[in-house]
């Protein structure tokens, strides 16, 4: 494990992606994106992705130039077309026009169609909060179906992410960001590693049929919502506003055939913001405010666990794997790019960024 | 079990509230929320509060004749004070703010604040939908704390309902509308009385720690929220939408500290209405079009379990037990109404509401 600073990392990101024909600025958006994942923990949605984008880049599944078009302005919708650009790029402008929509109207209603892989939508919607606006994002499922209906014995939705951010002043907003469906593909591939079953409601075998044994996964079983019936109601929904109502399906041009839905509310649109602050501060408090359950050292606010580990990798570095680390450098060494001189590397628990001399 | 037609369950619900010095207007609509609740099938939102809302027209908490106030009306946003009406009531006023703006542009947000019990939100996000519009709604934890948060060993939230409903022109909507806790009261009273357990995850004892003993939950414990550490973001983000955004807390007459948040996005609003509903169609056809898992004959739509009773109701009349239709009776006798006058009592599997010769 090596710990990069996030602004190394930042530099080798937009490198790669200009060396494919990307613009700086488009470049940087992206990211601004991966690197905002990886200091949430969400290493998934970081440079991992890279060979991936790279290769969908190939085959015109990401333009890497493109830029986005806005099809509908009005004082308080957009539509945006992405033209296939990166989903990190062109999600970033849509939250931002959301973002100013909702803070000289009140509130927005967003709609972005034609664009590449997004990833984690809580970097949208904490962005927008950063910025004082209630923001909700979700989804549509462009890939192929993984998630069992309830009451199905076959797959017909995909994972559906929804996210929500509040703002809160100069403290991290409160977020909800997830996918609908019960359980993510690293955590059954870490329990079929270790031989551990999943926890009920979580999975079902190619009949459909309840299970937890993480192998029935692995033979041809599918994912199920979380939360039983209630869980897979909001599948259905963040399904419907990021399909039919977003619109993706009437770009026939689109490669992924996927759309985004977001709607922004000013946190001062009812009252003023120092009043919905301290009523934050209030209920938050509240909320957490109780005694652990056994097992647990703290109640945490939703967004919480990701808020302390950006804080943690923003002084220590980003940890990669040697071998996520070897993959990048050869992708970078394939685009005749010198990683060592981009001052990728750092010291294990060092603070700031390394700066060239 | 008596079945009864909904205008006449209509009419006596509207002359009980009459008597007790609400506007006719205000009663009649208080009375369609209770009447669409019983034909969702959610006799627990029926006229079964009647009792309980009278008594809290008795102690201020609910004041009958009471008209909601618009504070705030911009072209996408509003502020409505109820000045402690009946929520039902209030509620459809904002309802019907939320759509006519989102109609006219695009998108809406509104807060709802000082008011009474709204009950179940599908009733409202339906009306919304059935008007071409796509509504959220949420309401805040005014009660007394019921859910543990995820990691909590005791209870600091409410049950916290949200709805989301999505038109589909002349077909009922798709809704989702529950509570974010696990389970509801009458399930946990249900399988006391069998002596069963309760489904894993929907409930702790008095020390915080899980169990699926119902005995448990009445000796002292607390609901969860549904779904783990999802459904608990899930409920707190109800809760600051409903509180904090809202900003209930800011009324200090408010005898219920509750708000209701309120999302509208016209079904057009990003394309031809046309196109909207023939996605919805090919959409929801793509979800519920696999076969079904052992032990369930279809896989429905959220929503499409009410619907179906709806439509039932409709035609067969809305059951009541004998004891509840003896309340409801004495309830009359009181205020000086004679039930049968109102010809309340249809025969079981009647059809048309009975009119007075």
């Amino acid at each position: 494990m090596r710990h990069l600073a996030p602004a190394a990392l930042h530099r080798i990101t937009t490198r790669i992606f200009e060396a494919v024909g990307t613009p700086e600025d488009i470049a940087s958006d992206v990211a601004d994106v991966l690197v905002d994942n990886h200091l949430a923990g969400h290493d998934s949605h970081g440079v991992l992705r890279i060979a991936q984008y790279l290769q969908w880049i190939r085959e015109g599944r990401i333009v890497p130039h493109a830029r986005p078009e806005v099809l509908v302005d009005t004082s308080s919708t957009a539509l945006v077309r992405g033209h296939m650009g990166f989903g990190q790029s062109v999600a970033l402008v849509a939250t931002d026009l959301a973002t100013a929509k909702a803070k000289r109207n009140g509130v927005a209603a967003v709609s972005v169609v034609d664009l590449g892989h997004t990833g984690r939508l809580g970097a949208f919607t904490e962005r927008a909060a950063r910025q004082g606006v209630v923001m909700f994002m979700t989804v549509g499922s462009g890939g192929p179906a993984m998630t069992v209906p309830f009451g199905g014995a076959e797959p017909s939705l995909g994972t559906n992410p929804i996210a929500f951010s509040l703002p809160r002043g100069s403290q991290d907003p409160v977020t909800l960001d997830y996918a609908t469906s019960a359980i993510a593909n690293g955590k059954l591939m870490l329990a079929r590693a270790k031989g551990e079953p999943v926890p009920e409601g979580s999975i079902v075998d190619r009949e459909g049929a309840p299970t937890t044994d993480p192998e029935d996964y692995f033979a041809g079983g599918h994912l199920l919502p979380f939360g039983g019936h209630k869980g897979y109601a909001l599948a259905v929904i963040a399904d419907l506003l990021a399909g039919p109502l977003a619109g993706a399906d009437s770009y026939s041009g689109a490669v992924m055939e996927t759309g985004v839905f977001m709607f922004a509310v000013a946190s001062d649109a009812f009252r003023p913001e120092r009043d919905y602050l301290r009523a934050m501060d209030a209920v938050t408090a509240r909320i957490t405010g109780v005694p652990p359950a056994p097992g647990f050292d703290d109640v945490l606010l939703p967004g919480e666990p990701e808020a302390r580990t950006h804080r943690a990798r923003l002084n220590d570095g980003i940890p990669l794997p040697e071998e996520t680390l070897a993959e990048l450098t050869q992708i970078a060494a394939d685009l005749g790019l010198d990683i060592d001189a981009l001052d990728v590397p750092l010291p294990s628990g060092g603070g700031t960024p390394t700066r060239r001399q």
